[in-house]
């Protein structure tokens, strides 16, 4: 990444402070691991198919970020995000023939889990006997799916699963991930919709030890983390589709935030979200307009993220297609 | 709780404080269910031995709370807590026969639990047909022990599981349990393990939409959290043996702190944990001094909470007799 290499449009995050932000983030655990598993699942998957087509690859990103509030993390801020859409969207990806690598929060709903209760161990199984575990038979149908197909995909190699906790790694490892589908051209698709923190505390400028609580209120102020969406469009993967999300609780704060990011960062499309109807229908915005998408409400299991998925695949393709 | 009843000695929680904290917060959700099950449970389990002795009784929280930084809550402060020395701590106190409530934070480690992997839905299962699970033979023991002592548990009425997530909730409840505890006089054990935020949001100052980031740095004042403490020893349970846990990154802050909570708050011991040993050993401190407690290191599965509850269930022991 070279600063005097791209220009910069006024209101855009600058080179500087995403390096800045890099420099001063703690350095990545398991990266080579994480380079090596990558290397491993793009030549797997990154097969041409004869008809002049190749398969396709989409990142989705999934579940919230941590900010760490001290060095020796006790106390952190998080963005609350069930990792449901993330899930399910990479169940329909899979379905739709995409190799899917799922950055995902640890902890956060996986892939055809998401309809088992809280604690399914516990609530799920019984003992009868020494040698004999039981399925509950109210669950039995979900959790033989949940096993099955989730062990299906890792082990035929279609779905790369890499957990993250804190911004520092989400943003580390999300560069490794574009830079491993740099070669795939039009066929990488990044399906942003993590929970991003918009606020960070520097690494450097972080208490060491936890914050004592005897002197008062307790004032604090936050960075903004550098936009990583221009620079992802721009050097990391800038012929790859990419898909952004706007989560507000605020539709009319929503709709401009969301036209303003497709605009700002160079988008393929953004998929605004409103807090409360998020499971029920999400617009979608691109340059085209705006395209409400909805749940059919005459099944009681259908959800949003089918007809989304559905539209998105549409889009890339023509995308696919028109690219030289 | 009437503040003329009771004196404030200086640099105590008023009850002012505790007032405008609980009229500020959020209503329970839940409340009538949670004190019938309390009810039901109490009932069950305080029952008179017939040589003088009672059931036991003890509330163990654990996990960490959380503080929402909006009222439609997209972001928040966690304090980290794996719940691990709470899950721990439930079981040893289920085998010295005391009965056990768990107010634990949603999705923390729960009793009997602490082998198994992060997923172990997916991790130790296969499905070999339509009709058949099979445990991975590695997990085979730790899965059927965990399924088979942690519904036992329950079953048997020994273990009441209530969840918690914010800090309103964990107050909220906690006095609930406190109050339903009061019968049981010195048969009562506090065991406040949970990770409590220091600092909170006062629900009425609280933003209704979410916090934006388009305005430069963000400057937050979070106010102090009433100590708890104190109204829990004097007014909510004052006959209850009641023990606090204190965790510091800093050793020397450590102590003094643990030493401070046992008088300002009148515990009757406190546990101080630094944060990078707390699994190979903790201190102990109460009115006789301070005590080391540490693992077996003799044997690769000991743990610290082993000794621990042993400790304290003689002390509890000591002070049951004592009482008039």
């Amino acid at each position: 990444m070279d600063a005097t290499n791209s220009s910069l449009s006024s209101g855009e995050t600058s080179y500087a402070d995403i390096k800045s932000f890099f420099d001063s983030a703690p350095p990545l655990k398991d990266s080579a691991e994480i380079k090596r598993k990558l290397e491993e699942f793009m030549q797997k998957n990154h097969v041409p198919l004869g008809n002049g087509e190749a398969n396709r690859v989409v990142c989705v990103t999934s579940g919230g970020t941590t900010v760490p509030l001290e060095q020796r993390c006790v106390r952190y801020i998080d963005n609350f995000s069930s990792g449901h859409r993330g899930a399910a969207s990479t169940e329909y990806f899979l379905k739709a023939g995409y190799a899917v690598v799922f950055l995902h929060r640890r902890g956060t709903c996986q892939p055809y889990c998401r309809s088992l209760p809280d604690d399914p161990l516990l609530e799920c199984f019984e003992v009868t006997d020494e040698s004999n575990i039981t399925v509950n038979p109210i669950h039995a149908i979900t959790v033989k799916g949940a096993i099955r197909d989730n062990r299906g995909a890792v082990i035929r190699g279609n779905l790369l699963k890499l957990p993250f906790t804190t911004i520092f790694e989400y943003l580390q490892i999300l560069q490794l991930i574009a830079l491993s589908m740099r070669s795939l051209g039009s066929h990488a698709l990044f399906y942003l919709a993590a929970a991003v923190s918009d606020f960070y505390v520097p690494w450097e400028s972080m208490e060491v030890h936890k914050i004592q609580s005897s002197s008062g209120p307790l004032d604090m102020r936050l960075a903004q983390v550098p936009k990583m969406l221009s620079v992802l469009r721009k050097d990391w993967a800038p012929t790859a589709f990419c898909i952004s999300f706007k989560l507000e609780t605020d539709i009319k704060i929503l709709l401009a935030k969301a036209g303003m990011a497709l605009e700002k960062y160079n988008m393929h499309m953004v998929v605004a979200n409103e807090l409360l109807t998020r499971k029920e229908e999400v617009i979608v915005v691109d340059k085209s307009g705006n395209i409400r998408v909805h749940r059919d409400k005459t099944r009681v299991d259908a959800d949003v993220e089918e007809p989304l998925i559905k539209l998105i695949v549409d889009r890339h393709s023509s995308y696919i297609s028109s690219e030289p």
